[in-house]
């Protein structure tokens, strides 16, 4: 047995126990508001936790970008929706070649995209279904209306290759309210005019125990449910006790009294703020800040810790603001329960963003 | 031959002319100034620019982490400075390990820190080079003033397996005079003992124009000056045509006039804002913003562009903020000259931040 205490710094873990706890609590709680539940894989990039949410009951996987896809195909996963436009010949080769292999869906909110996956598919036995990516207050990708969600779904239906297969958006974090009723609205002219909307999929783990309040939503997809951060702390979709991913780090400097210098800096425990103060939040030392990443050092404030808070050579436990781009900058992750490392994986998809 | 624009995105381009004009300035700025280079490779983490710094003069390299020391020694690098407080019986032995195969310097701050090398290299034929690091302004590691640089080479002398071997800085952006002044006052108190300092190295990209100013400074340790980035343009050291790293992405989506919508978010670009607003330079959009990053999409303002900006499909070049995380995160970065691709290497120390 190795103790964590003997990993080299700066490492991340991930507690089993609290994967397995997250795992099923989203489960149970999908399942009682009617939900399927599609987890998104970019937060750990492991098919080993995309196949236990599987098992738990998950209909299939989310992947934001098709290299991901390649790699969760390769691990056995037959069923993802791929919530990205995919556009250019050369994408949509990997498209076609990887829906030959597994049951993948799409999505599109652009006639220019819906005539690319056209094309890539219309010789295809098997027509690639296709959902419209609907922009619901997010801000980012999707059609503008529920208008504009009928008009390209039209589109796609009259498109050689392609089947129509719902409507998918993902929310700004607080907005679910707003978002169920854009979809709400859009099912309703689907209906109007007998157009089948076979899956209806929003997501978002800050509003995950909201999602019984999804409306006509068919399917939830979360991601960073699996493990919890900071962010979702402040978020109040989760606790610190939740939290299964955490960065371990070793004081190396304490220069001044109120001054500790860690090893993980922001390729450890990247720069994302998300909105919070401060890069991480250290249980043992729940005083001490986190208020500097250079690329190797992070620079702790231990000025209101007791004895001046951790020492040189002490190993402390960091839960990060943002898990998902944490295990995108490590090629091995430390799996650990009761503080004892259980097994040493390979992030399989880390870095796979193209 | 292979076209970038027949790349699939996002991907790191490295335009290897803007590579060799930057190491050749660098190097031919340093020795103009009477001081040696010793590039870091954290920027670029490839061992072949490595290498190439070497053959237009670099005195050796420098590195962050033990990890990167370790694949540069694998490549055939020999002679190289760790600025790192080396902590812990893991690293100490593995240090140990690369000193019998190259030369190898560290730094120290601390007492402990000392204690704990000496512990490791007591028995070694060959005394482990130790600088004492000096904290003249950037309030991250290092001694507090030159009175405590000079005790603290006092234990180091003492300490057996270690030879005392100078002084090391990285001064604050901006404070050059600052570091220069605080460098001359230790070297005075050395001088008085008689205690000889053979390097007293100082560093980093934003003041690089300023190494003439270095003072008692004998060496300088570049880093982000290779590929140089958005941030070295704003602090003054860079024009945009010297910067050799962008990454090429592709326009998704379009959802409103005056947003574009790219295949590269932070997982691509990183969210290192470095005190910029935004998240890149679009040269051929000069008027494009990257005003939002989330894993992997970047959210583009083009309101201000004629005609829309760029296309759906169309494939455009940005300048990140801070190149060092960016190549960090891509397994493999295209060496390309004049708009062609002309070899696509592993990004041999990628995620080396043990």
């Amino acid at each position: 047995m190795t103790d964590i205490s003997e990993l080299d710094t700066p490492c991340v873990l991930v507690d089993l126990d609290r994967v397995e706890a997250n795992l099923q609590r989203a489960q149970a709680f999908a399942d009682e508001s009617g939900l399927k539940l599609r987890p998104h894989i970019k937060t750990h990039k492991l098919p080993r936790f995309a196949q236990r949410a599987i098992n738990f009951g998950a209909v299939g996987i989310t992947v934001q970008k098709l290299g991901e896809a390649e790699v969760m195909a390769d691990a056995g996963i037959t069923d993802m929706l791929l919530t990205f436009n995919i556009i250019g010949a050369a994408k949509l080769k990997r498209l076609r070649a990887l829906s030959d292999r597994v049951t993948i869906r799409v999505v599109a909110d652009s006639a220019e995209c819906v005539a690319g996956l056209s094309e890539a598919f219309a010789d295809s036995a098997n027509p690639l279904g296709v959902l419209v990516e609907c922009d619901t207050g997010m801000g980012r990708c999707g059609v503008q209306s529920p208008e504009a969600a009928l008009e390209l779904a039209k589109i796609i239906i009259a498109a050689p290759g392609l089947e129509f297969f719902g409507l998918m958006t993902y929310p700004a974090a607080g907005k679910y309210h707003e978002a169920a009723a854009w979809l709400a609205a859009a099912k309703s002219l689907f209906d109007a005019e007998g157009i089948a909307v076979p899956i209806i999929t929003t997501g978002g783990t800050p509003d995950i125990w909201h999602a019984d309040e999804a409306g006509v939503a068919t399917e939830y997809r979360p991601g960073t449910y699996i493990y919890m951060d900071r962010s979702q702390v402040a978020a109040g979709s989760a606790s610190y006790d939740d939290c299964a991913l955490t960065v371990l780090a070793t004081v190396v400097s304490h220069p001044t009294t109120g001054r500790a210098i860690i090893d993980a800096g922001s390729k450890a425990l990247t720069s994302d703020l998300l909105g919070l103060v401060g890069h991480g939040y250290i249980p043992a030392y729940p005083d001490a800040k986190v208020v500097g990443l250079s690329e190797e050092h992070g620079t702790l404030d231990v000025s209101a810790c007791a004895e001046g808070g951790p020492k040189i050579g002490e190993q402390i436990v960091i839960i990060p603001n943002h898990c998902c781009p944490v295990t995108n900058l490590f090629d091995h992750v430390h799996l650990v329960r009761d503080g004892q490392l259980v097994e040493t994986v390979a992030v399989a998809a880390r870095g796979r963003v193209d």
